[in-house]
């Protein structure tokens, strides 16, 4: 199934989107991944798609927790180096937006950069969760920017407040729950600015696996249901070029990753 | 005033402490703070403090900020460089415990050590606060302990899971408003383990005061109601000593903040 939230007719809700239509559910998002309900009954009267605006499809996650990198490229054009455990850092709940909101870029987010990621959403929670056991906390997946002011970021050792301007982290189109990805190991992942592919990679070569990630953050923070992890990004962003490339205003970032569908967002200079 | 959240005859509550005495609040804290009212009507019928056991005034704050290396001699024995910016991590809300819990030491917490720290709570909400404005924002103030397993803090870049461990962030006893706080920065701050003094400085040591936190955190994330800001803390910490002097179970940290009381812990193996 794939999960939404949106807002319609004024009001914020949530739902389960086939064939074009909403189903609304009963409660938010939340309390319905914390229910351990992946498939509900679709009973209520449907809402075209058309018809709502989407935000990002969990508002209120406990945690978003990023793993920086996490692809052995995107380390080496950082010039950072591979950790032994997962390097993890947090962004705030406050900073997500939903696909086709606008990315507000204030003149203080010097060196905007995009981070296309594949996102984890737990389910189940947990503590000390062995990496066997890693499928039964997995509720579903979605995709997410890891929008990062790099002047900000890398001003201190510390990458959380870079991270977390408002809309710096776009979730979405929907969540998708993990029985209809059966691999999330095996997924194609691209990001396109203005068009042009800008990372283009497979969570093939992830360092740290889902079930890894799992392992170790359940061993220091009892995961909750809701909690997002974002996988890292792969090489391609713009602190790593040469020359580097910051975003501009007005720019379209589009993400596809396989079975997840396509997250787009334009830049605007506020 | 001073208020404490508590558990009585196995319910959570809210209070004013006075003069040994306890006056419940309706609702939690949070939306107390949020409603703005920081002198609350002492209308119920109060409670022995004897007969209650004290959790962390502040159960569930949007955030908890740290601060990192923001008195000039703790960042040299940290052999870290002070910033032109403040350093900032997060806490996990999911660590804090109360004065009088004990701090749980699981092996893979390694190399643990304390922090003893002025802590801020805000009041009202704001976006790009002026420092001028910064007494506004100000509910109250607070002692807290950033306790830090070095061995995890340190294995990576970013420090926030290494000190994000249950219980790693003791708070209290009380929330003491800001009325009764007249300068936050000329207060005497301590903290003993096993009775020896390990840190003692003054808060008009800090580098980046108050206003300067507030404004600067206010320029990228808008503040909240219940937002805690620790300011850091001073020179003595056992990752600073020669030799290195890590927690042991069963060790009682004392710190002591100059009208805020005094917040107590020992550390238990599990």
């Amino acid at each position: 199934m794939k999960f939404i939230s949106f807002t319609h007719e004024g009001s914020a809700g949530s739902g389960v989107l086939r064939d074009e239509k909403v189903y609304p559910l009963t409660g938010d998002l939340l309390s319905h991944i914390a229910s351990g309900d992946t498939q509900p009954a679709l009973t209520g009267a449907a809402i075209p798609l058309s018809s709502v605006q989407l935000t990002a499809p969990l508002l209120n996650p406990p945690r978003i927790f990023g793993i920086g990198l996490n692809y052995r490229e995107h380390a080496a054009e950082s010039k950072m180096k591979v950790q032994d455990v997962p390097t993890v850092f947090l962004k705030l709940s406050q900073s997500l937006c939903g696909d086709g909101d606008d990315v507000l870029l204030p003149s203080d987010a010097t060196q905007p950069d995009y981070e296309a990621e594949l996102a984890v959403v737990i389910g189940r929670g947990g503590h000390r969760i062995a990496e066997a056991d890693w499928q039964q906390h997995v509720f579903g997946y979605t995709i997410l920017n890891d929008i990062s002011a790099r002047g900000v970021q890398l001003a201190t050792t510390q990458w959380t407040l870079g991270k977390s301007f408002p809309t710096f982290t776009p979730l979405g189109p929907t969540i998708v729950t993990a029985d209809e990805v059966p691999d999330p190991h095996a997924l194609y992942i691209r990001l396109t600015l203005q068009g042009e592919v800008m990372q283009e990679a497979n969570t093939r070569d992830l360092i740290f696996r889902i079930p890894a990630l799992i392992a170790y953050l359940s061993s220091i923070t009892p995961l909750m249901p809701g909690d997002i992890i974002s996988t890292g990004t792969p090489p391609g962003v713009g602190l790593g070029r040469t020359p580097q490339r910051w975003l501009l205003p007005d720019e379209e970032m589009v993400i596809e990753i396989e079975k997840l569908g396509t997250l787009r967002n334009r830049t605007r200079a506020v």
